[in-house]
């Protein structure tokens, strides 16, 4: 019987509103057991980059991460949100450690092929060292995991963090019952994103691919879905998609994954 | 019999410096076994202050770190530096661990006294874990630590880098034979501080305590000179100074400290 384990991933709108900032950090360290935190990053990078000059290109509303902009993105994430979430888990009790970039060698990334587009210094995740990751676990500590990675040459990337969080549940899978919580600004997925009564439950795979097919499902959740199935099928446990209570156990309004 | 344990410490004209970088990064990844890197800052946060209109306030020559300014020094020293001495660790075959503010538990600091004067978000050292890092160290990681800090509540503070290498290296002493050693922009201890022939191999406390009282040892030196041999005084087998060959065993041209 292997023990519980939770992959809780925060995005960027949840750690922009310090009240729902609170909230779900209060839930967290109040979990029970081993857990991981893995957060993306919010707008104070793209409004230091803006203070700093730094011209940001787009392609098709995907940033293109030059090299200035990957040192904004390791300074917001790795320095300043990631150092602030490991200090708020503290004070609540917990003994957290931040990953970033090359830490610990736990993931390893690698440049996007640069076909059909050079999106620069964005990596893809090739490996999570699920051995390594599952050692710091069970000596009692919590990883934070900024969407900072490297290659085995020390390069930094930028690295999507619903990505992140898909493949640390997968590789933590053999050693613990691993569930994996999407926290966002929405209290699960909903057919009608401005009516939060049309909130889906369980939503299956098949229920997805309609809902896609329909375009039903918004842009910034595909990515959450696609992983989150991804997770599910591939020996992780639970797949949930919630708001700012989605780390709160007791608390059942959220989207459950079924294949 | 105790292994052997060296404790690092680059100062921030080393950092800034990517030659000197260079060396400095392929000597401590060459060093045998255990091992621990501690860095300063460099020019880079005083920089970005500047770009981001951030008032720098002094006090007889020592900066009062206000909010804006401590998160700078998180977004530079964290972020910036940590992440990338890591990562150019990693790509020289050194699997190392930022460690950054409440970062493991590592280390507790607290709030400078305000009086007489009230420095801001400056810590003072008041434990580092030996026992708990020992353990991080004997799994073979390399950690790597930025002069961020945080107390039992999680407020961080800019912190000063030589006492932080140390009171780690005091505090790992009763599990290794630990070494420490400062690397700066000098090849050791001057008498002259423009002639490098006036090094001195062997200072000892007494001879400081005549040369300090002379004025013939500069000001940057004395924090490193004092919280040496307050190392070596507690359990540190050796305290060594010196330039960017400090960290290659095999040279010999630095000032060793003794009592």
């Amino acid at each position: 019987m292997k023990d519980k384990l939770i992959v809780g991933k925060i995005g960027g709108n949840v750690i922009d509103n310090a009240a729902s900032l609170q909230t779900v950090l209060d839930h967290f360290a109040a979990i029970p057991g081993h857990k991981v935190l893995v957060h993306g990053g919010g707008v104070l990078a793209t409004q230091l980059a803006k203070v700093l000059n730094i011209p940001q290109q787009m392609h098709e509303g995907r940033r293109i991460t030059n090299a200035e902009t990957l040192e904004v993105a390791q300074m917001v994430y790795a320095g300043k949100i990631n150092t602030d979430l490991v200090a708020k888990l503290h004070g609540r009790g917990v003994v957290a450690q931040g990953v970033n970039g090359a830490d610990g060698a736990y993931i390893q990334s690698e440049k996007r092929p640069v076909k059909p587009i050079d999106f620069g210094f964005v990596g893809d995740i090739v490996s999570v060292n699920g051995e390594r990751l599952s050692n710091l676990i069970s000596s009692g500590v919590v990883p934070v995991f900024s969407a900072i990675t490297a290659d085995l040459e020390g390069q930094l990337y930028n690295t999507n963090g619903d990505t992140q969080a898909s493949e640390i549940a997968m590789a933590l899978s053999p050693f613990y019952n691993a569930e994996l919580r999407y926290c966002f600004d929405k209290p699960g997925v909903l057919t009608d994103v401005e009516d939060a009564s049309s909130l889906i439950d369980r939503l299956s795979a098949n229920h997805y691919r309609d809902l896609k097919n329909q375009g039903a499902i918004y842009s910034g959740m595909i990515p959450k879905l696609d992983t989150g199935f991804r997770a599910l099928n591939n020996g992780v446990q639970t797949v949930i998609l919630g708001g700012t209570e989605v780390f709160n156990l007791t608390h059942t309004t959220h989207t459950e994954l079924v294949l």
